[in-house]
């Protein structure tokens, strides 16, 4: 099947909505927990966490103006600080009901059954189902004017995972900690490992 | 396992590595063609391409400005457009050896055995192998100051889809097509389908 710019445009909106969605590959499913000065916490499900850079440790991700997170966004420019904790098969589905539009101040956590955690004095809460979860201080957040989203920039500061997924050289094996992968806007996966590929030469 | 800022400083370098390009989850894995002026091409794989927007329908990647890609990332600024190609479990060795420092000249498609082609008249090559592709037009490339990469936007103008893998709703069935996962820098997953979750509500 083809699709050009013309008939891009002439698509059904939710049609291209999952279209485009697809074109990307697999996303990663992470979870962001954050709460205002006032305690009050919040909990997203965000598929558009990526890497950015090992030394200094960076991650990115990508928010909608008006969507669902749009509170998770306002906590981080309000505290600073948020975690990201990655999604795995025991929770997906709760994290996924995430994503329905709660009020402010509605918490996830106790309209999913997912559970806060505090860790090593960070004021952004964790999720104690999660595996691999990370606590993250904001760096930089700007608007890229192409279409209105914000790009997130934030430096790890502080790592949890459990010890049977870490290798000797610091790979993490994410199928160890059942961590799920997503297709488009709403498809979860478990993964199978191909191999792990030598560092190329030519 | 615990880290904290001044233990992850003090990681080993290629722990390190391993260590943080694990923690943002399950990526994407891309192949970009491109050619320059004088239609010498190039192909890299990329990890790093995100979902931006589906209306207009934007795409993201992020280059790292001394490693393999950055031939990609001259010939998308001299003309503009380039492919990007899921991998799949019939072509991630062959797409991972891209990964190796070919000089300027070197096409990787020569050195890997992934074939050359050309479709609706970009100025840009597809990878004949891959089985969900498109055209991508630069709209912006800006260098992020915290860490010297740069954010690469581009536009969607063309989709080439196996026919069998979309379905009705206009989402994309990737383990249809055998679109792989990555993990970290260098391990290959397939994926096996969990469940697509009804829009959220509360």
């Amino acid at each position: 099947m083809i699709f050009n710019t013309e008939s891009i445009s002439k698509l059904e909106k939710k049609y291209r909505t999952h279209l485009i969605n697809s074109l990307s590959g697999f996303k990663s499913a992470n979870l962001i927990g954050t709460q205002d000065l006032f305690g009050n916490t919040n909990l997203a499900i965000v598929s558009s966490v990526f890497h950015l850079g090992a030394h200094p440790p960076l991650v990115g991700m990508i928010i909608r103006p008006h969507s669902s997170p749009r509170h998770t966004l306002e906590n981080i420019i309000e505290t600073g600080f948020y975690t990201i904790n990655q999604v795995n098969g025991d929770i997906y589905k709760q994290a996924h009901q995430t994503s329905a539009r709660y009020d402010k101040f509605e918490s996830e956590f106790d309209n999913t059954g997912l559970t806060k955690q505090y860790l090593g004095g960070l004021n952004a809460p964790y999720v104690k189902q999660s595996r691999l979860k990370y606590g993250v201080k904001l760096v930089e957040n700007q608007c890229l004017s192409v279409n209105d989203t914000q790009l997130v920039i934030g430096l790890i500061v502080e790592i949890h995972v459990d010890d049977k997924a870490i290798d000797d050289d610091g790979f993490v094996n994410l199928q160890a900690i059942d961590t799920v992968a997503l297709s488009g806007l709403d498809c979860y996966h478990s993964t199978e490992k191909l191999a792990r590929l030598p560092y190329a030469k030519k």
